[in-house]
């Protein structure tokens, strides 16, 4: 009799942002693991605060990396891989078990999470349930008011980290754009954005539905500092054209 | 002393999947708004039914046409713009006695929604608040457990309503794959994936989250009968090519 592993997303970071059936999938988890660099609290853990259960078993899944590495170096590959191996055996051996494992995800967990890849070494092996979260870019549009994409609107999830004449063609033939990871890479979006004819109405998200949230026209922030996971948003719907 | 209006996530179909801040909005609200199709309970009414006040006032907004008219006709232009107008009247009234108003949104209000529409007309007179909420092709990758996006990947949103070459074009250069609005777009958009090499990984979700959900790979799935809200999914993540 093995258990079931959930993966649980709990929203973009306003703990009223999670639904209820991740407060129900919670609050019936024997075990409840979640994500977090090593020395500080998961923003998964602090945001689902309220609804892991006092008697589940709880499991912090510690990254090995704090800092952006470049991601095709293979030191880096290989100490990702390995923390992913070691965390999936982790959760096995509560699944061989019987439990009911709960891994609480950020957003969704199936949308560039983390959780993704438990789920790829263990879905096969055990009985999944995924429950579906909002998004850290649905709370960003949501926190700015910027309705992002209608109609037969064309809507593209960029990278940053894409090379600027990539960047500048993709967004040249996107209606609706969220460019993710940020961080260092603010000049060269802003730059892309500009050839592109779309800075004028590309909006800033840092933070969004959080404490200390920063939403500003891209115009008007400066090339100075933006964290990892900030946010820019073009909208495609006609009217804010 | 104006009110509020207040755009409410529901999120995709489970009444599960709405949030503890939905919740609490539509709790809180004087008027409670919801698009319907003439003679059918909306759908997002129907998801939100546990949690609409008793003592609220109740506002069906009926859109004037059901069938998949082309939308670049003038008379269906004419008549959803005059439809959206008569109901951003009939929510200013509200506003104007100063009452909180909530309008119920499938999915998530300002994503590829028809609150939308109600916003660009009252934001600026209004003050406003978005309730984001779980997007029905969240709610779809979720239910077939498919790891959608991953890491640098490229997610691209495609309205199966595009030309085929566009379609054929767009998925060849794309990682993660949406394609939405299906219908009777099915042979072209199965044609345009096998074009572009994307088939085999191909999954078509119908009513994911909801009663008679149906969950096949695309290959699997004859081209008779396709809902219009129905999508295909190509996961982008690198260990399901």
């Amino acid at each position: 009799m093995s258990g079931r592993l959930i993966g649980v997303g709990v929203g973009p970071g306003d703990p009223e942002l999670i639904t209820l059936k991740a407060v129900r999938a919670l609050a019936q988890a024997d075990v409840v693991a979640h994500f977090a660099k090593a020395g500080r609290a998961g923003t998964g853990r602090t945001i689902a605060q309220r609804h892991v259960p006092p008697a589940a078993e709880e499991l912090a899944l510690c990254f090995p990396v704090t800092t952006e590495i470049p991601k095709d170096e293979a030191a880096y590959r290989d100490a990702i891989r390995s923390f992913y191996d070691r965390a999936a055996a982790a959760l096995a051996a509560r699944l061989e078990a019987g439990r009911v494992v709960a891994v609480i995800c950020e957003g969704d967990p199936l949308f560039y999470g983390s959780y993704m890849h438990l789920h790829a070494r263990l879905a096969a092996r055990y009985a999944t349930e995924i429950v579906a979260g909002v998004s850290g870019m649905a709370g960003s549009w949501s926190a700015a008011g910027l309705p992002i994409a209608q109609g037969d609107d064309v809507l593209t999830v960029l990278p940053a980290t894409l090379e600027e004449c990539e960047l500048i063609r993709r967004l040249g033939e996107s209606d609706a754009i969220v460019i993710m990871k940020i961080g260092r890479n603010l000049p060269k979006v802003r730059r892309a954005l500009t050839q592109a004819g779309r800075l004028a109405h590309a909006i800033y998200v840092e933070r969004a539905t959080m404490a200390g949230a920063s939403i500003v026209a891209l115009a008007d922030k400066a090339d100075d500092e933006a964290p990892y996971f900030a946010v820019v948003l073009v909208p495609g719907f006609g009217q804010w054209r």
